[in-house]
């Protein structure tokens, strides 16, 4: 029996899982952090292999048995190939070659087995992609914090802190983020004193959160939502339903129909933001969401090794993978 | 002769000045960050020293002969005192005691005599001050560039970076902001490959600006007032004076009159944009620009030590050190 391999490697954690060309999931395993660029690659290269040998194992078969494998990852371009990853597989036991794919690739290919379509992931970043012929044709957005990421929820946890702060600072509009913000960093919302001209509560709030990793502010993105009536969230929230609709728009194709996967934290946690979404978005099917790229990597194991991935394939693949990791 | 200290302790430079109880200059000096902050209370303490002990002999007199000496700094508040400076002074030989205070207290002692007024500094940051009885008795914003510094070099360079790449990337409308920004970066404008579905340009751009600290994205802001007839970069340039204008008004207080001190680069070397906030914060004296904090550190030392300085002390403070930079 050919046994394939489809490894997620994401920058928290890295899933693995052993199919067959059927695509019945033999067995998972899980690593730590397998993104290349965040981690290094020697880490990198160990966990991805710790995570296949594992799901390996767990399938009870031998690391010779593999006839291909995919890693699914973002940053693959910055390092330069796959050769940093197969030494180490070669060297550590296991005689595969693996070939690397684009992380929102499989995410895509998690939610769907067609060959074209469209992907919008909002999780901490933000990005739409567009596949044509099994491959990444386009992308838009996706490029951080910093430049881009509009939408995302790094975006919104940043204006919620921004608009919070404005507001007890007298520059915005009073909003109830600004005591659900101090809330939520355990802060008291009502100090009396100043510090240099400045109440308490903001400048311990500013020291707090330069403490932070800036990506870390997407932590404060939930209290957009669950503020409850508020002029000032409504509008946070509607820009980044907006900024979403135009990301995914930039990679539509007239006459290139195909599903709209949605992935991410923000897409997949806010069901009316996701529909508010897809609303100004317009022309494209109703979304498929998906939570992480695993099925996908694994569909697109076989598909780079000349499985095709029909409709009963890509259904046992999500099935007995789900089943799996339910049980784990 | 009683002598005095004022040093004005930035990040990228620290000077000093010694001056006498009419506002002479007597002598100048100049060394690295003095900064407690971003530098480290032990190199910043030696430069102030470095500094103070330069202008003393280049006075011709006396450390011991200094009378008393006051400091401006940013985050004095965060070392907590002035014992790290003057124990650095006391065992350096220059046995004074210096006293902290606000350098943008001293950015507003710079342009003016007066015990009360207001003061908007944007350059990377921004921030408003309200004087009051010769001490700062409220400020809005400066709360940096992740969470506030609405207005400033860095936040106008973000938006004109955010702009100028989301054009590019097919989510914004054109700007000649995009080709501004490239050619900043040296990159080629026309590129025709595209990577992992990016058009290269953007790719490089993004890999390029990643690389720099996130503050150094200010050097982009003078694209935004260069660029020529362009909506974009108007809109950018008009919000930024929106804010800058908020930022001041938040520090009003009706009845509390005094002059409107303006400094930074982005206020100082953009004159229309200085107008423009001007006219938005509404009712205010016209503004009067300055440079550095450091007559204000020299004015602020006679006053914490009991020499009124009046406007014409004040004036002899700005005429005699003018005079003395330009001939060093």
């Amino acid at each position: 029996m050919l046994r394939y391999l489809g490894v997620d490697a994401g920058g928290t954690s890295t899933r693995a899982v052993l199919v067959s060309a059927d695509g019945t999931c033999l067995g998972l395993g899980r690593a730590g952090s397998g993104n290349p660029v965040s981690s290094g690659t020697e880490h990198a290269a160990a966990q991805v292999l710790a995570a296949s040998l594992q799901a390996v194992t767990a399938a009870g078969t031998d690391p010779a048995s593999v006839a291909g494998a995919v890693a699914a990852m973002a940053g693959a371009r910055v390092v330069g190939g796959p050769d940093w990853l197969n030494q180490a597989a070669h060297t550590g036991g296991l005689p595969v070659t693996f070939r690397l794919e684009a992380d929102l690739h499989a995410t895509f290919c998690s939610a769907s087995p067609e060959p074209a379509g469209y992907a919008l992931v909002a999780g901490t970043g933000a990005i739409a992609l567009r596949v044509r012929d099994d491959e990444v044709d386009q992308v838009s957005d996706g490029i951080g914090w910093l430049l881009g990421d509009v939408g995302s929820g790094f975006w919104i946890g940043q204006q919620v802190a921004r608009a919070g702060l404005a507001a007890l600072d007298g520059r915005g509009p009073a909003t109830a983020l600004s005591r659900a913000l101090l809330e939520q960093l355990g802060l008291d919302p009502d100090p009396a004193d100043l510090i240099e001209g400045r109440s308490r509560s903001v400048q311990d709030a500013v020291d707090l959160l330069y403490s932070w990793r800036p990506v870390d502010l997407a932590h404060l993105a939930p209290l957009a939502f669950a503020v409850g009536v508020d002029e000032v969230a409504d509008q946070i929230v509607s820009a980044a339903a907006s900024a979403l609709a135009t990301t995914i728009t930039a990679v539509r194709q007239p006459g290139l129909r195909g599903p709209m996967v949605f992935g991410g934290s923000v897409l997949s946690r806010q069901p009316e933001f996701a529909a508010q979404v897809r609303r100004l978005a317009g022309d494209f099917d109703d979304p498929v969401f998906t939570h992480d790229g695993l099925v996908g990597a694994a569909s697109l194991a076989l598909r780079r090794h000349g499985v095709p991935v029909d409709r009963q394939i890509f259904d046992r693949l999500t099935t007995t993978i789900a089943a799996a990791r339910a049980a784990a």
